[in-house]
């Protein structure tokens, strides 16, 4: 099952209509949580999310109204958690494996760089963040390999996407790059190396292949 | 000696010229180094840059025809570091103990993150990246103590700063916060956590008392 988060920073909603779409396309079974003001998004956009959970501080009462009578989630306002980290906390529990969030991100640092980071800590789920100008996906691995296939032009968000960049937060070795303008061949990459920033897709697919490390994979769109 | 760098993410004019203005004030001795697209920012406020770099793929040639009777450092535009990274290398080498960065972040989460990442690596330099919304510092301490103070009212950019928030990289002892909602004491944060984020600032001043570790001390304005 694929779950989707709609959180309340800045929602990419071109990209949410796309994703929805394709994942209805695939008739594959997806979950749709409004987090707070990530509810208004949703309520934009005309879907109804199957979850809302919030401390609901930010989301207007009024859009908030119309989903009382559907699954509700409150928070507390002041609590040790992020509202982000409670929907991934849920969905890992609902056995979910796959993870998209839109609106992970936004104007705040604090708050979008906590989203990131918080991602990197679920080794067992398949986190992506999203948003208007990036597909940022998460990889963690002990020692075993990974391999993660790009599309320039993503079936998942409907974007083209020609930059291609690898932000280790962990020492990382790459086995191999295929189909990037600047290969790279058993390399390893340092903790915040900012060497594999700003690689480019060569063609309509590209792929990674990680021996070891934990970090970002970030397509962008210019 | 005070180092600016203006590179080509988003720059926040109005932080800037705040931030110029208060160095002058203090008879504070500065170097503006305008990076690439950078260079149209300071342009923008009327500034000369003490010094121009990059490959200047992406500064309207325009504005820098300006600027070629002054220093030029000029780059190939495939190159295996960041422009923002030779410019911290050159701020190192001149000797330069507090730096500055303007247009650090954008849109892009590779440039943005690399950035952020990059400034972790300079030990023996005092580094802030501003934007329009976050004023952000990094700690790096192996394990003597730091004491980090904070205005609400910033000096420096001239903007109102509610949130502050600690995002630690590594493993993080607080010794203590002084004039924060949520006060912390003897601490341990984990690397990546986000226990520390969205504080806020009781009154004008406050403080954070590091005992080692290293990550990003961010002020937000909402």
């Amino acid at each position: 099952m694929v779950g989707l988060i709609i959180s309340g920073g800045r929602v990419a909603l071109t990209e949410l209509k796309e994703c929805i779409k394709h994942l209805e396309g695939l008739e594959e079974d997806f979950l749709l949580l409004g987090v707070d003001k990530g509810i208004e998004a949703l309520d934009l956009l005309g879907r109804r999310p199957d979850l809302v959970m919030g401390d609901f501080d930010s989301v207007d009462p009024e859009v908030l109204r119309r989903y009382q009578d559907g699954e509700v989630h409150r928070f507390q306002a002041e609590k040790d958690m992020t509202d982000t980290h409670i929907a991934f906390d849920y969905l890992r529990e609902r056995g979910c494996k796959d993870v998209l969030l839109f609106g992970g991100t936004g104007t705040r640092w604090d708050h979008s760089l906590a989203n990131m980071f918080l991602a990197l800590q679920y080794e067992e789920m398949r986190i992506r963040l999203i948003d208007d100008k990036n597909l940022m996906e998460l990889y963690v691995h002990s020692n075993e390999t990974g391999r993660y296939r790009f599309e320039k032009c993503s079936r998942l968000t409907g974007a083209v996407y020609s930059y291609l960049s690898i932000v280790p937060t962990e020492e990382t070795l790459i086995h191999k790059t295929i189909g990037l303008k600047y290969p790279l061949e058993e390399a390893i990459l340092s903790p915040f190396d900012s060497y594999g920033v700003s690689n480019e897709m060569i063609g309509e697919e590209g792929e990674i292949i990680i021996g070891g490390g934990r970090g970002f994979l970030i397509q962008s769109k210019d």
